[in-house]
């Protein structure tokens, strides 16, 4: 496998309203886009454009949100993951079991709609890592 | 100013040596340049290629290194900070500034040989903030 496009990075935020219009108004961000649930993940999604990469704004949505843990820690928020491109999942994921990563759980559709999984970040130099299979149409 | 590159993602690291295998052997980079060391930021650098961008391996160089303490808290490493390129590094400077983001020390040479400086995470999401001035020949 052969290292792929950094899709996006994952920023973890208590409130993505204030993140947009810090990276609006701070940043210079003219390409946001709107924020949308994603149950499945337990998270509140939003994608701000950089010329070549995405920062996906991340907000706990429910209870059992896994990003709560994170929030406690960091309270003002922080980077989250790194999420890179793959061209197919199932042979990522045979890559990285083969390379003794955990991978958690079992592929699943993610925020760009096509399927995803989590590494371990203890095996990925702390890194709390996102694959992803490149969308058809694009990025 | 308008939202620019996203040059890199700053990953601290206990080892570069290590990373560098990692980056290698199970992410599968192909093209990951020397280390070397950058005395006046306290670190060690390596940057690893992706098609768009790239990832800063970063270990303390020196008993004052700045990523001392965040390896204290992270002793596997992490994710470090971002890099964004801005045209101008001084416009930028007053930019930041004039937003009320504080900016950390005055604009410095930085691993790419252009003037960077960096924004306080507190005013940033809580993300650590590099900002690069655009190499002339570049990325």
């Amino acid at each position: 496998m052969k290292l792929g496009r950094l899709n996006h990075v994952g920023v973890a935020t208590p409130s993505i309203a204030d993140s947009i219009t810090l990276y609006r108004e701070t940043m210079g961000a003219v390409a946001i886009g709107e924020p949308f649930d994603l149950p499945a993940q337990g998270v509140k999604v939003c994608f701000v454009d950089t010329p070549n990469a995405q920062i996906e704004l991340i907000e706990p949505l429910g209870d059992a949100s896994p990003i709560h843990g994170f929030l406690a820690k960091n309270p003002g928020g922080g980077q989250h993951h790194l999420c890179y491109e793959v061209p197919d999942i199932n042979e990522a994921k045979a890559w990285f079991e083969a390379k003794g990563a955990r991978v958690l759980g079992e592929p699943r559709i993610g925020a760009h709609g096509t399927m995803i999984f989590f590494v371990h970040p203890k095996d990925m130099g702390g890194v709390l890592t996102e694959i992803m299979e490149t969308p058809k149409d694009g990025h």
